[in-house]
C-alpha cells in the first residue's frame, strides 16, 4: 500500500535489554523521546490516533492494552488500537498508522511497540514465543520456536555448503554492529569461531545464532506526507508498506527454507513504492535467528537461492559493504522485544536517513527497506523509506 | 473517520452460544456465509486483505492468529492483521477495514471476529474478561469485570430512581428480541420480575443483567464505496467509524456512570458521517450488562443523563418504538463472543437496512448506528451506516 501518504517526523527508542522498567514506563520513554525529537510544531500538533504493537505487553495487561498507550501519550482520549501479529506486530502497526494519517490531517499519528519479557518465567516465555507459531500442530507437539528455525536452517544448510559459515558471519557482523548502538542489548564482539563453538540450542543453531529475550519500546510519529515539512526539514517518507500472510504451520508449506509471505510483501512494496531494489541504501531485516537474515536476503530478492551465503561472506552486508544489513545490530544483537521490533527498525531508518545515527552512521544513505516477520513467516511486512 | 469510503456488500454469522465447533471452523462458517451472501461478482473479486478481531481466539492460538483467517478465507497469502481492543475489537477492526478498501480497489476487504470461550475453564474465563479492564489496579485487586459494572450501576441507580426497573426492561426487551433471532444464544422470554428476582452477580446486577459467555463468529465484506454496486444493488454504506479511548482504570475517571470514550467516538462519527442523530433508524449498542445499554443511550446523545430510564420504560427502544435498540437481542440475549461482537453488530445492520432481517425486520429503516465498547469504556467505536 501506497505512495507518499505519510512521513516519519519523530522517533524514540529505549534501551533494549533486561531492564528494570515496566512496559508502561518503557512506552512513555519511547513516546517522550519521539515527541522530543520533532524539530518544531509538535505543541500545536497533538497526537490524533495511536497504534500499539505488542504480543503480550508485560504479561499482565494482555487485553485492551492500547488504552495504556493513550494514557502515556499525553492525555487519554484519542483512538488507540492494538495490533498483534506476533513478531511482525510493529510492521503491521506501521501499515495501520500510515493509513490513519489522513484522518489526522492537523496532527500526528503515533505508532509504538513494546514488550516486557524478562519478568516472565521461562515456561511462560516459551509459551509466549510458541504461540507465534502454530499451536495445534507445532507448539502442542513439542516444537519450540527455536526448533522451527532449526529445521529451517537444517533444510537450508543441506543445500548450501557455506550456510553454517555464513550464519556465523551474520552473528559476528550483527554483534559488531551492536557495539556501536547504545540501545543494543548486546554490545560485545564475537568471532565466527565463538558462534560455531557455542552450545547448541536447536541444531544447527547455537546460542549465538539466536536473538535474546529483551525488554524495550520504540515509537515513531507520522504526519501526512504533504504536511511533513511543518514539523521538520528532514522528514523520512514511507514509500510503501507491503504485507502478506502464509499458512501458520510450516508443515503446510511447500518448502521450509523460503518465506513466501516475505516475497509477497516485497512484491507489494516494490509495486506501490517508487523505488527499485537497486536503489535501496540499506536493509533492516528480521534476523530472529541467523538463518533468518540469509532467508530474508533471498526472499526479498537481493540474492538468488543460496546466494545470501556468498553475499554475507563477501562482506557486502557489513557497514562498509555495498548493501549494509542491520547496522543497528539487528534482532540478533540489538535485541527483540517482540512488539517493539518492527517499530525499532523504522527508528533506525529514521536516524540513518537523517544522518543522525552517530557512531554507526552509514555514509550517504538515502533509502532503506525494513522487513518484519511474524512467527516463522506466517505474517510479514516489507516497508520502503526515502529521505525527504 | 471518513465519509463514504466503504460499503458492506456481504455478511455472514454463525450461531452464538455454547457450540461444538472450534474457532477455526467458526471463522470459516462466517466467512463462507459472507462470501455466499454477495449478490454477484465475488468470483472475480478475491479477498485482498483481512482483519481479525479477537481477544483470545480459542485460548490456544493467541499469537499470530490472523494467519488462520488468511487460511480460512480462500487461500493464505493476503495481508492479515489481528486487532485486539478487548470487547471493542470488532469495531476497531471495522475501522481498519474501511481504511484498507482503497488498497484493495479491485477486490474486497474481509473483517471477521471470533471467540471460542465456553471451552475455557472458569478461572481462565475470568482472567480473559478481567484483562479487558485494568489489571494493575482492578483485576489484581480482586475486582471482577461484572464487579466494575456493578459499581457503575450502583452509582447510576443512586441518582436515578427508576434505574433498576429500566435495567430490568432492557433485559426483558432484549430477550424478547432474541426470540426472533435464530443466531441468538438465548431465545427465551423473561419478565421484568424474573430479572429483579434473579440471583445477584454483582449488586445491583443479577444474573439476567449480564450477557452470557458465548462462542461465535461474524464477518463482513467491504468494497470501496464507488465500486459497491458491482457486487450488489443494495450495499450498506459505512458513513463513518468514530473511535476513542479513555483511562483504563475506572478509578482514574471523574465519573463512574458515563463513558467519555463513547461520547468522543460519537462526536467523531457525527462530525465525519453525513447523518444527524434524528435521522438514525435504529441502534446496535454494547449492552454487556443492562446498565450499559442505559449508559449508551445517554453517552451517544439520545437521552440526557438519567433520561435513558424513561426512554426505555416508555417502550421507545422496543422494535415498535421510535428508536429501536438491539433488535437482534444485543449482547444480552444474542450473546457476546468478544471479538465477534462488533462485527456482529455490522451484520445485523446489513440485514436490517437491506430489509432481510426476517422475523425481526424493523419497518422502513434506512440508517443505523453501532456502538462497541472495550472493557469498561477504555476503548469505544461508534459507526454510522446508510442503505445504498
Amino acid at each position: 500500500m501506497g505512495r507518499h501518504r505519510a512521513a516519519i517526523v519523530g522517533a524514540g527508542h529505549t534501551r533494549f535489554g533486561a531492564l528494570e522498567a515496566g512496559p508502561r514506563s518503557l512506552l512513555r520513554s519511547a513516546v517522550d523521546g519521539a515527541l522530543g525529537s520533532v524539530d518544531r510544531g509538535v505543541d500545536r500538533a497533538p497526537i490524533r490516533e495511536a497504534f500499539l504493537a505488542t504480543l503480550g505487553f508485560g504479561g499482565w495487561q494482555i487485553g485492551n492494552a492500547s488504552a495504556v498507550l493513550g494514557e502515556e501519550s499525553g492525555g487519554a482520549g484519542v483512538p488507540t488500537t492494538r495490533i498483534e501479529n506476533a513478531c511482525a506486530s510493529g510492521g503491521f502497526a506501521l501499515r495501520a498508522g500510515v493509513r490513519a494519517v489522513h484522518d489526522a490531517a492537523d496532527g500526528l499519528v503515533l505508532v509504538a511497540g513494546v514488550e516486557k519479557m524478562t519478568d516472565l518465567t521461562s515456561p511462560r516465555r516459551r509459551y509466549w514465543l510458541g504461540v507465534s507459531g502454530d499451536t495445534e500442530w507445532e507448539r502442542l507437539a513439542g516444537l519450540t520456536f527455536a526448533g522451527v528455525y532449526g529445521l529451517i536452517a537444517s533444510a537450508y544448510a543441506a543445500r548450501h555448503s557455506t550456510a553454517r559459515e555464513a550464519m556465523a558471519e551474520v552473528a559476528r557482523k550483527n554483534h559488531e554492529n551492536g557495539t556501536r548502538n547504545p540501545n543494543a542489548h548486546f554490545r560485545k564482539r564475537i568471532a565466527r569461531a565463538d558462534v560455531l563453538a557455542a552450545p547448541r540450542v536447536a541444531d544447527p543453531l547455537g546460542l549465538y545464532d539466536c536473538c535474546p529475550v529483551s525488554d524495550g519500546a520504540a515509537a515513531v510519529l507520522l504526519a501526512p506526507a504533504d504536511r511533513a515539512r511543518e514539523y521538520t526539514d528532514t522528514p523520512v517518507y514511507v514509500e510503501a508498506v507491503g504485507a502478506a500472510s502464509d499458512r501458520l504451520a510450516v508443515q503446510e508449506r511447500p518448502e521450509l527454507a523460503r518465506f513466501p509471505a516475505t516475497e509477497r510483501a516485497a512484491a507489494e512494496a516494490f509495486r506501490d513504492g517508487d523505488l527499485r531494489r537497486e536503489e535501496i541504501g540499506f536493509l533492516e531485516v528480521h534476523d530472529c535467528f541467523t538463518i533468518a537474515e540469509l532467508l530474508a536476503l533471498e526472499d526479498l530478492g537481493f540474492a538468488p537461492p543460496g546466494g545470501a551465503c556468498d553475499l554475507t561472506l563477501s562482506g557486502a552486508t557489513s557497514p562498509g559493504g555495498r548493501l549494509p544489513v542491520n547496522p543497528d545490530g539487528g534482532l540478533k544483537a540489538k535485541g527483540h522485544p517482540i512488539g517493539a521490533t518492527g517499530v525499532s527498525q523504522a527508528y533506525e531508518i529514521f536516524l540513518q536517513l537523517r544522518a543522525a545515527a552517530g557512531d554507526r552512521q552509514l555514509p550517504g544513505v538515502e533509502t532503506a527497506l525494513a522487513h518484519n516477520v511474524g512467527g516463522a513467516g506466517a505474517t510479514a511486512t516489507v516497508s520502503l523509506f526515502r529521505r525527504g
